[in-house]
């Protein structure tokens, strides 16, 4: 939920929407980045700031003086940050909406994502997890897909990946260019979740999919959470326009 | 105003706001893609089409049944649009703008250019411009550069501009992937106007910054008419959040 992953869901929307060439075939989206409602995930789910983000979120959704519901927007939701998701963030959110009388379905990512597995990739039943070490300690991903019996699969070395997303000097989130030590790096951390097994790997992390080198082949389906919450968002609205896949 | 214009408005007013490297340093940006409610601008203009985009436009952000304004926003709001800048369109909306009795200020994106020109590059007098034909055609930005003062120089075979946006097998809007002949097409019409004379170029069309190729050295400015629409809306807001030009 940094701010410019909005701009990937909202990417996202556009392009699994099917249009006849024109843009007026495109669904109605509000996007409302108020990124300075919501404090960090991260440090808050580890006590490192007194704040839970759901308020301000909720807030932002139904429940304050600036909010969508206020827009006469009365349709479906998403939230394009993986941290959100954690249990103590996203319960004490959905009874905020509940107290607030919110008549906007805000749909769940990690759901969405679990969902579209079993539906779109029955025959898998490794499923590799690559994340933050926040999403990964919470088990945002694994309990879930546990839930359902999945097996879930992630890297040995969890440090390795973290570092891949937060290094200063050539990790994703350090520039606009991703490096190529951080493309090498996740190509790395693919291959060994595949020789453990991993039909399919989650990139958990809003950034991981930026790095993807698109000149390498892996034998897992790659899978952006954000690609399932994008398509969700379109088919509760209106299932004709979601375009096929493939 | 195609969907993908709006969001490389947000990006540039990301990419122009002074952070600290927190994700609550950005400013709150209410992006409404209401792409339903705008009839093709250039269709418009040329009667192809009965209505005029302008009336969308106003219910959008102050006059309708969903309506910015309804959101709490009393700010600042820019329209990611050349042609929509036209006057037969524009002047309609700001008149059905003030009608509704609206508090929110829409900046105007030729205007902003212009001044942002004037301003930071006072010691260019030759300004090239870029354009589809119908923003040529219609004088978006020559008549009022030329009222200011500035020569303004435009291609001389317009049609080749327009193919290199609008070419079905390969223009900058034919594909995701920008391809070799739109890119080596642009750099030879930025070289035909810098011939003339050109110390800054206007990429007056949305598509275009897309197909820049950055490995080639230009020696006139190239402007994108969003970066000062961008740092306008900013600066707007909170001049102290404007990042400085290098």
């Amino acid at each position: 939920m940094g701010p410019l992953a909005g701009l990937m869901l909202h990417r996202l929307v556009l392009k699994n929407t099917l249009t006849f060439g024109r843009d007026q075939d495109h669904l109605k989206i509000i996007h409302l980045s108020f990124s300075d409602m919501i404090p960090d995930r991260t440090e808050s789910l580890f006590e490192m700031v007194p704040e839970n983000p759901a308020l301000g979120m909720a807030a932002v959704i139904s429940a304050g003086d600036v909010a969508c519901e206020k827009l006469g927007c009365t349709g479906v939701a998403g939230i394009p940050c993986n941290t959100f998701h954690a249990p103590p963030i996203w319960n004490l959110f959905k009874t905020k909406l509940n107290e607030s009388g919110s008549n906007i379905s805000v749909l769940n990512m990690i759901q969405e994502t679990a969902d579209y597995i079993s539906r779109n990739y029955s025959s898998v039943k490794k499923v590799g997890v690559l994340s933050t070490t926040g999403t990964q300690r919470l088990g945002i991903y694994a309990t879930p897909l546990r839930e359902i019996g999945f097996t879930v699969l992630e890297p040995e070395n969890q440090d390795e990946v973290h570092n891949l997303i937060y290094n200063k000097d050539w990790g994703i989130k350090s520039s606009i260019e991703i490096s190529t030590q951080a493309r090498e790096g996740l190509s790395e951390q693919i291959r060994l979740l595949e020789k453990k097994g991993a039909e399919l790997i989650i990139l958990a992390c809003t950034e991981l999919p930026l790095a993807i080198d698109a000149k390498v082949k892996f034998s897992a389906v790659l899978l952006d959470p954000m690609v399932c919450l994008a398509r969700a968002l379109i088919k509760r609205v209106d299932p004709n326009r979601l375009k096929s896949l493939l």
